[in-house]
């Protein structure tokens, strides 16, 4: 028999009619639009009508550094989410919507995992409600309207070597990478050379994610800058002056709502948008974590990658746009990322682990365990508390465990061992508590920088604070790049830096909390409808490609109808 | 204050709870799944469900050879069905779901008009419940799968240059019409050229209009091919081989299921699929009208363009899969259309209709009324019962409606004028009382064709009886394909000519019936997953392009965060 599939557990639970999920929340059914069982829409007119309601206390699950398996940052959401309410507390978790390209070209689904998921979890890991879609219709349409302009003559001067919106689809596809467009005859448009990311990377998501209402959604869209005119004026061309915002805007107006699901526990889960974690912010919506705050006693969110990555952004750019303040951070830490942070084992997505790494050595989690504490100071830079998770895995020895709790405690940080994924919110009681103590201290956050402090100084702060380098080099397109950026007017743009979130540095091999290092930006591009500007450093790939046995060559229907494989 | 727009009669009609539209189909609330306000989907459940009440009687809406305008045949789909409704008898009406490219692209929403819409418009007209991109997602994954097949080794042997699955996507979009993909470096798979089709023309569209449950779409997915290996074998390669196939019917599962809305009459509308009108059906869903057929007195169908388009696949396609007998046929027939068909006035889409075209003029209307006829002949030949619907539009004359009435007169069919688009359902009542009159004449139901009857054969059958060619003339290529398809043993296939829907024949520029000319097939193409073959005769564009003054520039949302410009 074994233990059951997360899979099964998940066919196995009980789900509530959503409309009591959001009931307890305070949301009326007034503000409730059903997508399928299970799954609702919530109108934005919640965030005034909860208004009047007390605020939750507001707590970022971020993580250590991860390694390519990641060490299980959404299933510590959820689970912590769980345990808070197995503990007397009401809480709303707030994550991002899962990309159908990975889903199905890489890994399968993932929502959580064994006893803590949200569901329905085939609905998604699949289309959900059709925000992923949307997004990517709104993009392609104005990708669409940007060739037709060439086509047509140009009228704006627009320069097709300067033109940088690609175009998206939510599929691992290589080779749409590099193609070239407008082949055939006159008719059949202007070639030109360009390519597709997929949807995650699209500035769309990235200005969906962070838009605060309707309106907002509308005038952002519009400052979205397409490509450049002719040089030497090299002026910014947008989505307003293509007048394709406007549609852009209808496209997105139901993806703009949140989609309520639940946990196996029944906590409400709010699920909405997914923008990619190295080029853009990897953190769901303002607007659910808007509507969260005043949904519950506690509103748990989801912040992508290690907490330089997602935290970071989470911290300067998210509640610098939402107004929120957060009560309190969790590092999710794994016996298995510290091991592979002292530099003595190798892990390798789609390989099986290596024995050695399984075995009982406490003394490599404390020699890998410089990255922990690095990143429980960069939570503390911004003047929040943390609280250390142990993620438990089966193959841990209560010795590793030990010793990750004695870093903790050296550095004056709560700690808890966490075994929601065998048990569920059971398991995260301890962490709960933990947590609730750790959001009822004072608080003191601010921002890491201020927004009139220059781009390159805002760059530098990041580099040297948070990563811990020694400095940045700036290549010469990046220099330039800044100098124009900042004579546009957009240097009081906040800084999304996209960089490998394998390490703490740039350079993806290097484990630990790497020292004796410069940041070196290749390359800086704008999104200004987003409203980030990002240094690049490294080569961030924005198209997957299908593994070598994705996940699509396994998924299928049962005799029954029943889907399988995907989990 | 003029007359209102059909925004704003849309926005002004009262919508009945949609599961009330549904009880009064017989459609329990278990076989419902909301998506959205107004809008559910039905379970394919209720094809067993239903199986015990009474048969509806079956009504397909066709017309005569329309111009590049339309001359309303959804309009008048759904002014007949609140017609019946008007006339004590219980309707329900399938149409196919709007395309978001041509939406966008061209000419803004569409899904009747004036009094005769389907409601809500906004959503019909957007991303309704997401299936076209279902559709697309399904489509591309097999792309990504075939394309990294030959990154991979290529172990199946396919042929690059004849590949034939390409890409998809819901957008007017020309530059996309002709690319080449797989450029970069090594990992960015390997070049070669292809394209992209408006989802529309997906052959998985089309699949999924003509599966009847979840397990034949599965095995249709399976049969689709993607292109050849090397010659000399030339063997067929399907998105089985590839192991694909399992998820894309995962992908489509919940796109299988028909969407089911409301006229702005409360009469219900299933909407399901949209496949393209050339190179495919033009039908919407076999298991929407599987659904239909015993939910109510009366199911409307709609078949896309004139009546040797739409209405003979609805015939030899649809009806062989579904097993399904048509009562009646109405044709839907404008003073404008056969006023062109005249060849004495030209109408161009997007340009004021000239005024010599709107001048009292009975001759004109005679002089095109050898098109109606030729329309009438060919519903007859299936043995099916022709209706003349006038479809009145206020440039109209009494006097060239009484030269129509005189022609179906002549030709023995019943005639009526129908008012729909001002009046709603209280303008169809003539038109409802005549086709109940003819649905209840004793059938003799037949297909054009018998299987058995080999490619060529086939082919000849439709051309010269349908479309009133003298015979078939083959390019070399057409010649070769047609073999080697029966040699594949896929000669039993149905035939889906793909030519030209603005005339008879295969030239756009003929019009009434043309007679002493020849149908010219240039390729033959086998779409094996949806189940028929098709000879193409002309050009088939597959992407459109933008318009000059695409819609897409016009809509936006208003102060009040309503969509305007949609409509």
């Amino acid at each position: 028999m074994g233990q059951p599939s997360s899979l099964e557990i998940s066919r196995a639970s009980e789900l509530k009619p959503i409309e009591d999920v959001a009931g307890e929340m305070g949301l009326g059914s007034h503000l409730l639009e059903q997508y399928g069982r299970g799954v609702a829409k919530v109108d934005l007119a919640a965030i005034e009508d909860l208004a009047d309601r007390p605020k939750a206390k507001y707590v970022v699950v971020s993580a250590v550094t991860p390694t390519p398996l990641g060490e299980g940052k959404t299933t510590t959401t959820i689970g912590l989410g769980q345990g808070l309410n197995r503990t007397g507390r009401r809480a709303v978790i707030a994550i991002r919507q899962p990309s159908l390209g990975p889903t199905l070209g890489i890994k399968g689904g993932a929502a959580g995992g064994g006893h803590s998921q949200v569901v329905p979890m085939e609905r998604l890991n699949l289309h959900l409600t059709g925000d992923m879609h949307a997004v990517t219709a709104a993009h392609n349409l104005l990708a669409a309207m940007v060739d037709d302009h060439l086509f047509r003559g140009n009228a704006l001067g627009l320069e097709p070597a300067d033109v940088s919106w690609r175009r998206v689809l939510d599929v691992d596809d290589r080779v749409l990478r590099n193609i070239v467009v407008g082949l055939g005859s006159r008719t059949d448009g202007t070639p030109r050379q360009t390519g597709f990311d997929i949807t995650a990377a699209s500035e769309v998501m990235a200005t969906l994610a962070l838009s605060t209402s309707l309106r907002d959604l509308r005038e952002r869209l519009g400052r979205i800058v397409v490509g450049y005119t002719r040089r030497p004026e090299q002026r910014p061309v947008t989505a307003e002056e293509l007048h394709a915002a406007g549609t852009m805007t209808v496209l997105l107006r139901d993806a703009l709502k949140p989609n309520l699901l639940q946990t196996l526990e029944n906590t409400p889960a709010l699920v909405h948008c997914g923008p990619f974690g190295n080029i853009a912010t990897g953190n769901s919506s303002v607007v659910a974590d808007l509507i969260g705050i005043h949904a519950g006693d506690y509103l748990v969110t989801e912040a992508g990658f290690g907490a330089d990555m997602g935290a970071e952004r989470f911290f300067n750019l998210k509640c610098r746009v939402s107004g929120l303040v957060p009560d309190a951070a969790v590092l999710v830490t794994t016996v298995r990322a510290l091991k592979v942070h002292s530099g003595r084992h190798k892990v390798v997505a789609g390989r099986p682990l290596p024995t050695e790494l399984m075995a009982e050595n406490p003394d490599d989690v404390l020699a890998g365990a410089n990255n922990l504490r690095k990143q429980i100071g960069n939570i503390r830079l911004h003047g929040v508390t943390p609280v250390v998770a142990i993620n438990a895995f089966p193959t841990d020895h209560p010795s590793e465990h030990d010793a990750i709790r004695r870093v903790a405690e050296e550095a004056g940080v709560r700690c808890a061992l966490s075994t929601h994924f065998a048990e569920g919110g059971r398991g995260a009681t301890e962490l709960a508590e933990a947590v609730a103590e750790a959001a009822d201290e004072p608080g003191g956050f601010r921002f890491l920088y201020s927004l009139d402090a220059g781009l390159r100084k805002k760059i530098e702060t990041i580099a040297t604070q948070v990563y811990g380098a020694d400095g940045v080099d700036y290549a010469p397109a990046a220099a330039g790049a800044l100098d124009l950026y900042e004579r546009r007017g957009w240097g009081g743009l906040p800084i999304c830096v996209a960089k490998t979130h394998l390490s703490l540095s740039s350079d993806p091999s290097l484990r630990g909390a790497p020292t004796g290092w410069r940041l070196p930006v290749r390359e800086v591009r704008a999104s200004v409808g987003a409203g980030f500007i990002y240094p690049i450093c490294g080569d961030m790939r924005t198209m997957p490609g299908l593994g070598s046995d994705p996940a699509a060559a396994h998924i299928d229907i049962d005799d029954h109808g029943d889907t399988v494989g995907l989990f």
